[in-house]
């Protein structure tokens, strides 16, 4: 019986050589790559152009780094608590990366592919179109009684600075396409439909423009984590120099009060 | 501006003693309450009956260690690459406790549960009784093209001898309640509905129990997972004694072959 | 070429039947063993005695939970940032048991077994003779500036009612060893050398407990780390029931004050 | 009694701004920086001039993916095992960057570093001066019968390509210091003394490559975590498109042989 055989396209190595990515990583990769470019081809195992690049790490940027963070506030007290394992501390902070957090990223990408999958013949060619077909999205969306990926922040309740700036990188590389084009739309209608108006938030437009950039929709949350891993790195840096580990821990810790327990009961049927 | 408080129930401490679950911690809890005990009445602070004890101890009995599944392996190559952390080596086994593996134990209590919340007035009280409201599920299942939790398994294709074990505990113990009542008639009626006999499988009746156990169902996962931590100790356990972690690494990559990397392109519209 | 095998003495499944430990998973573990005295089976791959489980499970109760340590808020803010994964919130928090909270079992343990191991020919017979070897083993690391494992703790400066009591149950079952023995004798005689008398702490008295019961010292920490599953089990259903890690995260984030960058510059060498 | 403030020089909001480093994200971060260059600002809170960034960038693409590592077959069997969780996926992969692989990046870092903080007044000048201090330095690890880190590759016995390419860039962009210094000067001088010639190897040059950038000695892993993110990413991009998880369990699980218990008994003293 034959043992199984694992080909990958990444990286390999023999005697003399490494290659990455079917280039070679000393001579070819190294010192020519930066690493938003290489990131984003190993993600795709094709190389970005120019342009791409610099949409792809203005997203990152966007997504770094938002201070104390329960992300940020895990990988410091994970850090107090076994300072043996970077790798424990980072990763625990990466384990916030969840649904409610960074998931938003990934849910305005694929919400907004899943519409324009939804549409019969060629998409929108003017801002009319794109607006009625917001408008169709939003209606439906509020008729199921669900949100809107991306739409409302609960601090930039006026409008997230990074949403416009971002919509503007795009247009200068030419990579403005179908995803950011309706969210831009339903950025327009949405009043007429929720009776208010709200923001779209930087993380839905982050979506929108990595989905743009035609990376994998199941990874959107994953582009996500990298660029927080970046500013996890930065948050333990922080505190290695100046430490609040432990005086977040003693604040919590502090005002322990002990109660009675109570058991729990689910509502559920007990025969 | 007033600082926060934050209660529990659980463990607290002050100079001369150190309460858990409002209880003494050294008088009340050591050496009187057995570990199955205490994470049962942890998690949901109540403390169980002997009977409850047995069908939850049985339980994690089922669901310890299944050899070399994923989490075992990820283990001990996680202590391969790491040995400096134990506590990374088994949190990354753990990681591996989600949907596909672990999950069916949560999702089989879930679903139950909702059957049994759907009824409207009393429960059957009888089999027949069951053997109805089992069959109109199933129908339902399958007119819905969804499966239902806890049926089928990929070896045990005749029978789990976990699942009329654990059912023979549950009725010892008067702990024989409608989910595991439920599950049982399913057992009985799907060939009527699917055409073909399926057996209910471990991991669903362990759901089916601890659901009848009372235990949060959110939290079903966590027990699978609180059994899996003993069987990861032991899967490093054996390691330490006798590794094949990197004889499992060199499987993988001594058939490492490097292919031509292939863009990706996912089917969405690019405008 | 052979394909690897990979022995393990712990799960295997066939067909018709599935073994733990070499036993029948159904009929002679499920019902009839303990989860502690499971856990310890697994880690040994031997059955343990009563007496042997009565103390280990005392261990587990007494390392289960501590209230709102760093690695229970980090279960709660990775469950509130992620509520999709509670695999993903448990291994946050077990990446929280490193050196500085859980790793004090494990030192203790590892460093009574160093000094029970140099000892030359028989070990001590009788209190004088185990008090002499804690004077010697105090003064060294006196004399080495180097903190003796077990000793010392921040809030039962008074002592810890745990260290009592477990010595109290281990003597009750027999299992009072060499570990036990040369820890309650550092107790009795490190004020002579030290000027103070300072608490043997619980963490310490569980990994002296642990070493006489012959449990592997790498895995020490394993244990720690099995107890407080299900102790963060606990605090994630007390979390669902009565949440408080929103209110965690605003109370460190509202307090959020920017401040300048400051460059980072080590100490070391710039040529 | 005050809440306790905690400052942070990262990410900050208020309605209408976020900063990050003291500078308007949208405005000046957001298609301006690299993420790269944001990485590495994020650790030491001070901009890298273009010259560090493409040092820095080269280190990362050396270290982002070698094929199936611990590390790369962790994460597909996490994602194999649940799909549901990108975070827990990249998490547990990142778990295995400790000691024993990633490691030698911050091991050898910290080696040099520590080597020249220990020379009295001036560091070398020229080579001969850097191979007097290497020779001192290979003769005392030979004697303490420590390995020097960095030194030697179980692939690339000959030499390791990315070995001289990083020294090239270094020495491009005017940032060859004193580790890469003293790390070249090892790699000349090791044979007299070790009798045989070994590989100077990337990981090792890196760690040195790092240090001279003036990063934090204590996250040099961190930055080996960083880059393997994004390769673990495209090895989940690749696993999504081309699966070979559930192989490589098979391969492992279906050679599972089961064999007898044997029972640990560690040698320790036993009463």
């Amino acid at each position: 019986m034959d043992r199984p055989e694992y080909p990958t396209a990444l990286g390999a190595s023999d005697l003399k050589t490494i290659t990455l990515l079917g280039h070679d990583l000393a001579e070819d990769v190294m010192g020519t790559v930066g690493f938003g470019e290489l990131a984003f081809w190993l993600a795709t195992q094709r190389r970005p152009a120019p342009g791409e690049v610099r949409v792809f790490e203005a997203v990152l940027a966007a997504l770094a780094d938002h201070g104390f963070t329960p992300t940020a506030i895990v990988t410091r007290l994970t850090y107090l608590s076994a300072p043996d394992s970077i790798q424990g501390a980072l990763a625990a902070g990466l384990l916030g990366g969840g649904s409610r957090f960074l998931g938003v990223t990934e849910d305005s990408g694929r919400f907004l592919h899943d519409v324009l999958s939804s549409v019969d013949g060629e998409l929108p060619c003017d801002d009319g179109g794109w607006d009625a077909l917001a408008l169709a999205t939003v209606k439906a969306q509020r008729e199921a009684r669900r949100f809107v990926p991306g739409l409302g922040h609960h601090v930039h309740k006026e409008g997230d600075p990074r949403t416009p700036r971002l919509m503007q990188i795009a247009t200068e590389e030419g990579l403005f396409g179908p995803h950011l084009s309706l969210f831009a739309a339903i950025g327009r209608v949405h009043p007429q439909v929720l009776g208010k108006t709200l923001p779209l938030n930087g993380a839905g437009v982050c979506g929108a423009a990595l989905a743009d950039l035609g990376l994998p929709l199941e990874l959107l949350r994953g582009f996500a984590l990298l660029a927080r891993t970046a500013g996890l790195i930065g948050q333990l840096a922080e505190e290695l120099r100046r430490p609040v580990g432990n005086e977040i821990f003693l604040s919590v810790d502090l005002n322990n009060r002990s109660v009675a327990p109570e058991p729990y009961t689910d509502g559920g049927p007990r025969g």
